[in-house]
């Protein structure tokens, strides 16, 4: 991957209803930050958009810190269509608040009011956006499925709706665990069964197999 | 302190609306856990109930690990009565989903749909629940205020709301910090302003300042 450039994204996305509360989920940003590295270790320009985690940055690697899907997006718009391949490996956010106050929300706001509800907008989708905007086929795509029921078909699904060139389906088990198993499918292929491993592993091979089929 | 039974919660609480996403806030735990360790320093028999942080457990102090708002209610009603001081310095969700689904929602499953709402209800006060249920004083039961605006007529309410021995008023800009600043406030007496300093050294000022009027 000797000076081909890649963006990777990691980690969750926030989505902020005050200045204190957010709707996220529990990604690590382990797999994305894996992904980083080994492009890095493979000789790529490698650029890492990632939301709030606690990992150190690698080294090497250009990084952007964001907060909320939207920020996600943008930061991915201005790199995505300079990039050879672009992995999507954050857990972003479906969801984000219609309204963010402005001020913490107090109960004495609310009293006696024993539920509320709170409108939520749906965020775009960044794979999807990237693979329907691109031309030439550039950037070649990896998205991640992490699915709680039928991880196969619906992953199938993902990599077809979101015209994919590739995507990496994991059962919900391995969100913010040191180990990863997944599939890999391809448009038109049999899923690959890839067997538990360590996500800098499992990094090296979602990287080989993407570089098998770009290059 | 030596010999006293100390409880003390950190750490944010998740709400979850499926088995991946929840609404949280950044609370990283430490002033909780620096209280932990310098009650325990102190001599003193400490339990921490703490929410999902990237701290480790502090040595020779019983670990409670919780999720949620009610699991935390629940694990502080077993030991709060049995406590002599019962520290509050976790930053506890107010709200929970009214329905907790048991499969991550899909997109498709309201494809077409640009928002929804979400339904929530009123957690319980832990602080609150504590105080009211006591008797004779006992434990002794020491808040946090974390404030966006009006931070010493907010903080004054919620000591004297939740009927508490002692509150701390924080600016919101401690959260995710290193650093705090804070004012005590006790019933019946002006406040004091405590100045910038770690949250080693605020966790040391809290106990010190509880112990003099607790003993």
């Amino acid at each position: 991957l000797k000076g081909r450039r890649i963006l990777v994204t990691a980690g969750p996305t926030r989505e902020y209803l005050d200045p204190v509360r957010f709707l996220t989920n529990a990604s690590s940003g382990q797999m994305g930050y894996a992904l980083a590295r080994a492009a890095r270790r493979a000789g790529a320009v490698v650029t890492l958009i990632s939301g709030p985690v606690h990992l150190t940055p690698p080294s090497g690697v250009r990084m952007v810190s964001v907060v909320s899907a939207m920020d996600m997006l943008h930061a991915v718009l201005k790199q995505a269509f300079l990039s050879d391949i672009f992995i999507g490996a954050a857990a972003v956010a479906d969801w984000r608040p219609a309204v963010r106050l402005p001020q913490k929300i107090k109960k004495k706001s609310i009293r006696g009011r024993q539920s509320v509800s709170i409108k939520m907008l749906q965020n775009p989708d960044i794979l999807q956006e990237i693979s329907r905007r691109r031309t030439r086929g550039k950037p070649w795509t990896v998205g991640f499925a992490l699915e709680t029921e039928n991880l196969l078909r619906n992953a199938r699904r993902k990599l077809q709706d979101k015209e994919l060139d590739m995507i990496v389906a994991n059962p919900h088990t391995v969100i913010d665990r040191p180990h990863a198993e997944a599939y890999f499918l391809f448009p038109g292929e049999q899923p690959v069964r890839i067997r538990p491993r360590t996500k800098d592993s499992m990094a090296a091979e979602i990287l080989s197999a993407a570089a098998r089929r770009y290059l």
